[in-house]
């Protein structure tokens, strides 16, 4: 039996009662943190919490050399951990695939995700939100700048009015997280007087919105890791009355993204 | 003080741990079950689960006659509560912010939603899904048949290689919620060949996957709700691998979507 398992945005509350009581069922727990990670805690909370070994492991481990996770979820039953959601990335999708294939059970219990959040905390409304994109660090995608891409898939989603959450580029392995006000500093050569919310710390006691021009938010300080940008489309009017009152943006700034 | 909780998409263990503690530490609990539904649990379970009784409110009740929950967050802590995640529904965006005006310190703590389960249970990728649309039923927007910004929305996304996810209508008070099946066929009218995914109890422990034309899933049923569609855009390689497993999509279908 292979259980995956989202732990939410940011310690080790963050996971749904069912998870939690699933992996208390759960014979061994294995963990990959590369693809995001829990700000709010460490592997030895997490593993006390649930009194439980973590076996974390990196890219290769997982991507390259999952037959042994495998090989135990065929008599054991195994929980595989991750932050946020357990399906974001591919290689847990890949995983359950092969499992599957090898006649093994498998169970998604889901996670609160960074998309849910950057909409509730914002107070834009989730279905009026497009494409997600994320940022790469310049070095990431051997380029400066922004991708082209990136461009084009927040240019078509604002054409149809509609917001983009802007997801930050992350190398957990080195301890690597890009700001908010880095990538609005990046976004801002195209778009400096666009309006842009940037979100710190979401899944947090104490979290952070604040909605500003990028080239004005590209000057501030918005604290621990992670962040995360959206560009808003057209603003409703309470969409509207949200980013004044959430995140201090000015009447003047958001007329202009009135409809 | 006035905490938002989303309770997650299924039963009364599908809260994080997180908002489990802060409905313990409430000093009475609000709720809402119009916009959304947890079909796993019942009001009674969720009061002796949390032991805490659960006020529940329908539309007006939120709407136009919040002040008593108001007035209530002035002196103690309320919890408010949803189905999914808490900021879904423009009311309480609306709440929120009176709250704040009000000088009343708020606090979200976040919920699983269906667009999360849509991705995470299908396989398909959550940054490749476009803006989500939802079907109502033909008597509740005043027209036969699907309208039109529906149809425009799916094809936008389409258009771009992106999925969408079809929310259905729910008329909870009434006891009615439409189901895969039956959107299938709505759908089915101008899009008979298209490749769709039902699924039908997302975040319960027996969620359905099913991968088909629309005029294939019309004819099928897919048991208790909650029900959702998705509409797929171009396929990954491993997407396709993900519908045929997980869904049992035709290799000749899946043929078709992959670019």
């Amino acid at each position: 039996m292979l259980t995956f398992i989202g732990l939410g945005l940011y310690d080790e509350r963050s996971i749904t009662v069912e998870g939690r009581e699933a992996l208390a069922d759960a014979d061994r727990a294995v963990a990959e943190f590369y693809t995001s990670h829990l700000i709010g805690t460490s592997v030895e909370k997490l593993s006390t919490y649930h009194d439980i070994d973590i076996d974390v492991r990196d890219r290769a481990g997982v991507e390259q050399h999952p037959d042994d996770i495998l090989d135990a979820a065929e008599d054991e039953h195994v929980a595989f951990l991750t932050a946020g959601d357990t399906m974001i990335s591919t290689t847990h999708v890949d995983l359950r695939l092969r499992a599957i294939e090898r006649g093994i059970d498998t169970r998604v219990i889901h996670g609160v995700t960074a998309q849910t959040a950057a909409s509730g905390l914002t107070g834009l409304q989730n279905y009026r939100f497009g494409k997600a994109v994320t940022l790469p660090f310049p070095y990431a995608h051997g380029a400066d700048g922004v991708p082209a891409s990136v461009i084009e898939s927040i240019e078509a989603n604002r054409e149809r009015g509609l917001h983009t959450v802007v997801y930050l580029d992350i190398k957990a392995e080195r301890g690597e997280y890009m700001t908010a006000d880095a990538a609005a500093g990046m976004l801002a050569d195209d778009w400096a007087d666009v309006l842009a919310v940037a979100v710190a710390r979401a899944g947090s006691p104490e979290p952070t919105v604040a909605a500003d021009r990028l080239s004005a938010l590209a000057g501030r300080d918005f604290g621990d890791p992670l962040h995360l940008l959206v560009v808003p489309g057209d603003l409703h009017h309470i969409e509207s009355d949200a980013l004044a009152t959430l995140g201090e943006a000015s009447a003047e700034l958001l007329a202009e993204n009135e409809r």
